[in-house]
Order: C-alpha cells, then sequence, then structure tokens
C-alpha cells in the first residue's frame, strides 16, 4: 500500500473500527487501559499507518498487535489512523 | 534490568536528559516535529521504558531510534521514561 492511500482515512468507518478491535486496550479515546499499551490519542497519522503496516507485515512484533493487525485491510488502516490521529491531545509538563 | 529499577526514575535528571537527545524529534513536551515521530506525552512510564529497551537491544529497529538507544544507561531510560510519563495529556475525541 502506498502512504498517501491509508492517510485519505475515513473518520467515521474509523471510529466504528476502533470501536470494535482498539476499544478494549487503546479506549476509543486513544488512552490506554493498561499499563503496557500505548496511548494513541492524537498520534500522528503517518506513524500510526507506519506501525499498524509494520505489526501487519512482521517487522514489528507483539503478542496482541501482531494477530490483530493481520485482521486489518488497508483501509482499515487508513480509517483508524484517521479517527485516532484526529483526537485532539493538549499536553502540559511538570512544572 | 529489571523493570522495577527502570520504574524509579528521577524526573529532574529526565528532563535533562530529554533536552540533550530526545527534544529535537520528539519536543520536550513529548509532542513530535514531524510526521513521522510519535508524540510521546503523557505515554505509560512501562511502555516507554519496554520500547527503549527493546530499541536498545535490537528487537524494535529504527533508524534513528536504534542509534539513540544504544547511548542510554539504564538509569537514562529510567529517567526518561519518568519525564515524559509525567507530562499531563488531556484529550478530546471529535465530535
Amino acid at each position: 500500500m502506498a502512504l498517501g492511500d491509508a492517510l485519505a482515512g475515513d473518520i467515521a468507518a474509523g471510529k466504528a473500527k476502533a470501536q470494535a478491535v482498539c476499544q478494549t486496550c487503546h479506549g476509543i479515546d486513544g488512552v490506554a487501559t493498561e499499563a503496557m499499551v500505548p496511548n494513541i490519542s492524537g498520534q500522528q497519522k503517518e506513524y500510526l499507518v507506519i506501525q499498524l503496516e509494520a505489526y501487519r507485515s512482521g517487522r514489528r512484533q507483539h503478542a496482541q498487535m501482531s494477530i490483530i493487525a493481520q485482521m486489518l485491510t488497508d483501509d482499515d488502516i487508513g480509517n483508524l489512523a484517521e479517527w485516532y490521529s484526529n483526537i485532539k491531545v493538549t499536553v502540559e509538563p511538570p512544572a
């Protein structure tokens, strides 16, 4: 898949897919529900696409993610990246 | 290194190290300065430790990160994870 294709994602379809396959660990808002799970809210779209493709191809490995990524189409990856990258994040460093 | 050791990080030392080695790409507040770089603000401490160790050991690969992680001590990893995980993140999903 060309990176550009995945970057034209559908945000509503991404939200629906996120509710179906990502929410349990990453939250629908991208905030992790467990310590070993990364927050993915507002993550860069390109980064999300590349990492999901890396899990799907086996270049990046993780017990759960390697299996889940196998179930994702190119469109799913683009849509999920669209959803999570569009969550607005505000950060406040420690004083 | 035991995970527990790295989790007792020093936040001030982590900030100083972040300014020295992470800031250019990840920002001192963990907000990425380029599209292919992940935001790491408020990321789970355990996740940050595991990923830095994975880059250092070669289990996870990336052109820049594989080199940078080689320069980090166990203490550095714990301190960096302490700094970035303590950045408070507020999220707002699309309406």
